[in-house]
């Protein structure tokens, strides 16, 4: 049964839920940084999905990219699935700005996770919400 | 017109073609750590592929994964498309061991590469090689 890791429910708020994947916010406001994670149990490795759902983890990273790459207007997008601390299968979707708190680094283990408040993490999950029941979220999805 | 970007050619070694990514492996022996550059002209972010290559990309650094994980014993398997420095697009596909040289951090930026010997290289070079051409790669490419 798929169960959201401890680590990634403390340092995130849930978004809401993709066909494949649980949409987390990551709890860091140096960086719009949403987290896929597959609701499926006990997998770590992209390869351990099925086919279908390795098409449909590609096919959510992708669409929530240009999602986040118009409306953050991004300088980059950063995407990568480690998994080296927290073991379950995870995806980073990180919006990159050429003046961003480490730039041009990435974001792992750089300094220190700066909160939202309650009222700006509310705020931009609404945000979020919204941008993914979008007409270009729906189309990248559609069209991978 | 492709051309594999300077930075890329300085510290890689071009192991082969797959359909649509040149294999490099990063001159870096504290890890196996290969780079996928899809050869096409221009591109930095997944989405700007056409959908077919997208779906190449997610194939052919799948594959590689399966291939890598059997080949080294992977603990992990790191996944990452970044290009905050290089522009071009690529995917870093990087084993990782959990007695490496940074475990569990991330590989990039930590410490100071160590080239291979040139015996090295070529031998690895050409282990990585037969590797992309075993029926576990040919089969994990297809199955996709």
């Amino acid at each position: 049964m798929f169960e959201l890791d401890q680590r990634l429910r403390n340092d995130t708020l849930v978004v809401g839920d993709l066909a494949l994947c649980r949409v987390l916010l990551m709890n860091d406001s140096r960086y719009p940084w949403l987290i896929l994670v597959p609701k499926v149990a006990a997998v770590s490795e992209v390869f351990e999905l099925t086919i279908e759902q390795q098409q449909c983890l590609w096919q959510e990273t992708t669409a929530v990219s240009v999602v986040l790459k118009q409306l953050f207007q991004a300088d980059k997008i950063n995407i990568a699935t480690l998994g080296n601390v927290v073991k379950q299968l995870h995806m980073h979707i990180v919006v990159r700005m050429q003046d961003d708190a480490t730039w041009p680094a990435p974001v792992w283990g750089q300094g220190v996770a700066q909160p939202y408040t309650a009222q700006e993490l509310q705020q931009f999950s609404t945000k979020l919400q919204a941008a993914l029941q979008s007409p270009e979220f729906i189309a990248a999805k559609v069209s991978l």
